[in-house]
C-alpha cells in the first residue's frame, strides 16, 4: 500500500548544511554521463519476451473461431466471443456487455466522449457538445495524462478532487456533481491507479454509482488499465462497479475500459468496453458507421495463446516476476536515502505500472530539470495534473518497467540525490 | 469498360406475352431452394487462402523493424516505415505524406470527417459543426452505402452528382462547390468505383482539383479502395489527385485513403491515409489524443509477406485469377439472358467488386424482392443512393466475389429471371 500523499512532513532544516555535498554528489552523478528513461509505463523486452509466442499465431490453416466464423473476413462487431469469454470472466462482467475491439482502450474512451459529445449518452437530453457553455469531468489527481489531454482536445472543463488510499475523494466528487448538470463524466482508474497505485474500495465505489448527479447521464470512465496487473501474490479484485450501479439503479453510470497492452504486446493488444446492456448498445449502434469489425485474427491469437482466464492470470504472474524487483528496487533506494529526511514521502503499490513521489512543494519541477540535465529522464512534473499545472508542484510520477533492473537502481539512486537537492537549494533559498 | 448507365432503352413490349412463361419459370427458380448471397463485397475464403503464410508471420524472434525498432512495443504514430514504402510507391505518392493505421479505410475516413467537425480543416475558419446550418457533401450517385451512411449520422446534407465512364461529373460538382460555402466535402472512388467501376480520367482529377470552392476547406473524400483490384492484366493507373491538387495551388483538397481489406485478410488489414504535408500534420496531431500507435506487428507482418510493391502486385493478381471468372460469369449470363430485351443495362468493370446494374426504372426493389423470395439475396435497391433513395428505383449493386463460381451461374441466372419478370411485370400493369 502506499503511504499517504497528503503527508507533509517537515524539512530537516539541517539539510542546508548538506547543500554543498549535495553538489559535488550532483556533479558526479553528471559526470557519468547516464542515458535513463523513466518516463512512461512501457513493459520492457523481458516482459515482451513473454509473449513470443504470438508471433507465430494463431497459425497456417487456423482461422475459424469456435463458433465457426472465418476470422479472416469482416464481421463480428462485438469481437470474438471467445475472448471476450475470458476478459469477461476476469473483469467480473457478462459476456454479452463487453465488447472487444482492436488497439487501445485509449480509442474506446476517446471514442465514448465524442460519441457523447456529438450524439449524447443513454438517459441524457442530447448531444454533450450542445450544452449551453462547456461540460465538466472531474480529474482525481494525481491522475493519468492522457486522461486529461482528451478532456482538453475536446473543449471540456476539469475540475480535480484528492485521490485518497480508498481511490477518488468519493465526498469531494458526490458534491461537485450533485448540483451542476454540466458534470458529465469523471475519470478514475480503479485498480493500482495511475499514478497513485490505489485501489478503489467497495465503499467508495458504492458512493460513486449511488450518489444523486445533476447530469442525467453523467459517466465515470472506469479505466481498469491494471485489473490483472499484481505485484503481489495477493491479487486485488476492486469492487465490480458496474454490477453495483446497476444495483443502485444507475445502471449507465459506468463504461468500464481494459486491454491486452500490458499484458500481451504493447502495440498490438486488444481492447475492450464493458458496461450495461444500454450503453453497449448505445456503443455498437454509432462503431457500426465507423467499423465493419475488429481485427478478428488478433483476437484469435490472444484467445489461442491464453486458453483462458486462469492462462492470463498465468501469464501475469511471469510479468510480476520481471517487475517486482524493480518497484522494490525503487522504494528500497528511496527509502534508504530519503526516510527521515523529510524531503518526500512515496507509494508502495502493489500493482499498476508507477510509483508516485510528492516531493517539497514548489520542487518538483527543479526535480525533473536536476535528473534531466544528469541523463535521467522523468514524466515532466506537472504531467499528473489537469493542464500539466501542480499548483503545489511536487508530484512526480516514475516508471520503472522499462529499463533494465540495473538501470532502474541506477536511475533511482541518482533520482534520489535530485529529490535531496532540490530541497537542500528550497531551504537555502 | 461499362455500357453508359443512362443509356435508357426501349422495352420490347412483347415481353407482356412472356409474362406467364417468366411466371413459371420463377416458380421453378424458388422451388430450387436456393440460399445464395451477392450483398457484399467480400472476398472469398479462396482469395483469403492466397494469405494464409500471414498467419504465422512475423514469427517467433521477428520483432524487430528495419530500423531497429521493437514493433512489440508503443509508439510509431505514423506507422511502420518499411510497409508505408511499399503502398507509397503503388499509391503513388511520397512516403513522408503517407500514414499507416490500423483496420480499416472506413474508420479513416469517419476520423477525418469527425476531426473536421469537431475542430476544423487546414484552410477553413473553424469547426465545421460551428457553421450556420447544415454542411453538404456532394455524392456522385451511384456510389459507397457506407459513406453516405457517415455524412447520415453525422447529419451531413447530402446531394448527389451522376457517374459518368470518367468518374463523377465533374462540371456538376463545379456548378455545386462554386457559390455554397456549405459544401465541404465529396465522395469518389477513383479507381473501379463502387459500385459501377468507372475509372477517373486524368481531366475529371484536374478538374475536381482545379475548380473554385465557396468553401477554402473543401476536401474531396479519394477512397482509393480498388487501387491495385484489377479484373484484367491493363493495370490501370488513377490520375494522382494529390500531385494534381498541388499543382493547381490546392495541395490540401485531397485526403486519399487505401487499405489492404481486400488484399490480404478483409477484418485484419492496414488502412492507409495519404495527403498534404498540412492534412497529415492535421491528422497526427489529433490522432496523437486517441492513440500512441497503431498495431507494428500486423504491419510488419504486412511488410514481410509483400516484401515490396512488386509483390502486392503479383499477389493481386492471384486474386484477378479467382475474381475474373466470376466478375465473367456475370456479364455473359446477362449478355445471354437479357441482350435486346431492353430490360437492363449493366457495367463491365475491368477491376474492383461490383457490377452495376440499371433494370427498368420502377423495378429495382421488385428485383430484389422477387431474388430474396427465391433464396437469392441481394443488395437493397436504393443502397447506392444516399438515404437509400434512388429516385428512379432502377439500379442494383452485385457483388460476385464471395460465392464460388458455380454459386454465382446459378445465383446470376435467377437474377436474369427476376429482373425479366418484374419487367413483364411492370409492362403489363
Amino acid at each position: 500500500m502506499s503511504t499517504s500523499p497528503d503527508h507533509a512532513t517537515a524539512v530537516d532544516p539541517a539539510l542546508a548544511d548538506r547543500l554543498p555535498a549535495l553538489r559535488e554528489q550532483y556533479a558526479a552523478l553528471q559526470a557519468r554521463g547516464l542515458s535513463l528513461d523513466l518516463t512512461r509505463g512501457k513493459p520492457s523486452a523481458e516482459q515482451l519476451d513473454l509473449s513470443e509466442p504470438m508471433l507465430s499465431l494463431p497459425g497456417e490453416g487456423n482461422h475459424t473461431s469456435a463458433s465457426g466464423t472465418d476470422v479472416r473476413n469482416y464481421g463480428g462487431l462485438a469481437g470474438l466471443p471467445e475472448l471476450r469469454e475470458i476478459f469477461a470472466e476476469l473483469l467480473g462482467v457478462p459476456t454479452d456487455q463487453l465488447l472487444a475491439q482492436d488497439n487501445a482502450s485509449l480509442r474506446l474512451m476517446y471514442d465514448c466522449v465524442v460519441q457523447a459529445m456529438l450524439f449524447g449518452a443513454p438517459g441524457g437530453d442530447g448531444p454533450w457538445s450542445a450544452s449551453d457553455g462547456p461540460i465538466t469531468f472531474i480529474c482525481p489527481v494525481p491522475g493519468y495524462d492522457r486522461h486529461f489531454a482528451i478532456c482538453e482536445e475536446l473543449g471540456i472543463r476539469m475540475v480535480t478532487v484528492p485521490m485518497t488510499p480508498d481511490g477518488p475523494d468519493a465526498e469531494a466528487v458526490a458534491a461537485l456533481v450533485a448540483e451542476d448538470p454540466s458534470v458529465k463524466g469523471m475519470w478514475a482508474v480503479p485498480t493500482y491507479a495511475n499514478p497513485d497505485g490505489s485501489v478503489v474500495s467497495e465503499a467508495v465505489a458504492r458512493r460513486l454509482v449511488s450518489m444523486p448527479t445533476a447530469a442525467p447521464d453523467f459517466r465515470i470512465f472506469w479505466d481498469n488499465a491494471y485489473a490483472v496487473h499484481h505485484l503481489t501474490e495477493h491479487e486485488t479484485k476492486t469492487a465490480n462497479a458496474i454490477e453495483l450501479a446497476a444495483e443502485a439503479g444507475h445502471p449507465d453510470r459506468v463504461l468500464m475500459f481494459a486491454s491486452t497492452s500490458k499484458v500481451a504486446f504493447a502495440g498490438a493488444g486488444v481492447s475492450f468496453l464493458a458496461s450495461s446492456p444500454a450503453n453497449i448498445a448505445w456503443f455498437s449502434q454509432h462503431l457500426s458507421f465507423r467499423s465493419i469489425g475488429p481485427d478478428k485474427v488478433n483476437q484469435l491469437r490472444h484467445a489461442l495463446f491464453f486458453g483462458d482466464a486462469a492462462g492470463v492470470r498465468a501469464h501475469m504472474a511471469k510479468h510480476r516476476e520481471i517487475l517486482a524487483p524493480k518497484f522494490e528496487a525503487v522504494t528500497s533506494i528511496l527509502t534508504e536515502r530519503l526516510a527521515d529526511t523529510g524531503v518526500a514521502t512515496w507509494t508502495d503499490p502493489d500493482g499498476g505500472y508507477f510509483v508516485s513521489v510528492d516531493v517539497v512543494p514548489g520542487t518538483a519541477s527543479r526535480v525533473v530539470e536536476l535528473a534531466g540535465e544528469a541523463g535521467i529522464k522523468l514524466t515532466p512534473a506537472g504531467a499528473t495534473f489537469p493542464y500539466g499545472d501542480d499548483p503545489q508542484n511536487r508530484n512526480i510520477r516514475l516508471a520503472p518497467s522499462m529499463p533494465p533492473l540495473d538501470e532502474v537502481r541506477v536511475a533511482m539512486d541518482g533520482v534520489a540525490t535530485c529529490i535531496l537537492l532540490a530541497a537542500a537549494e528550497a531551504v537555502t533559498s
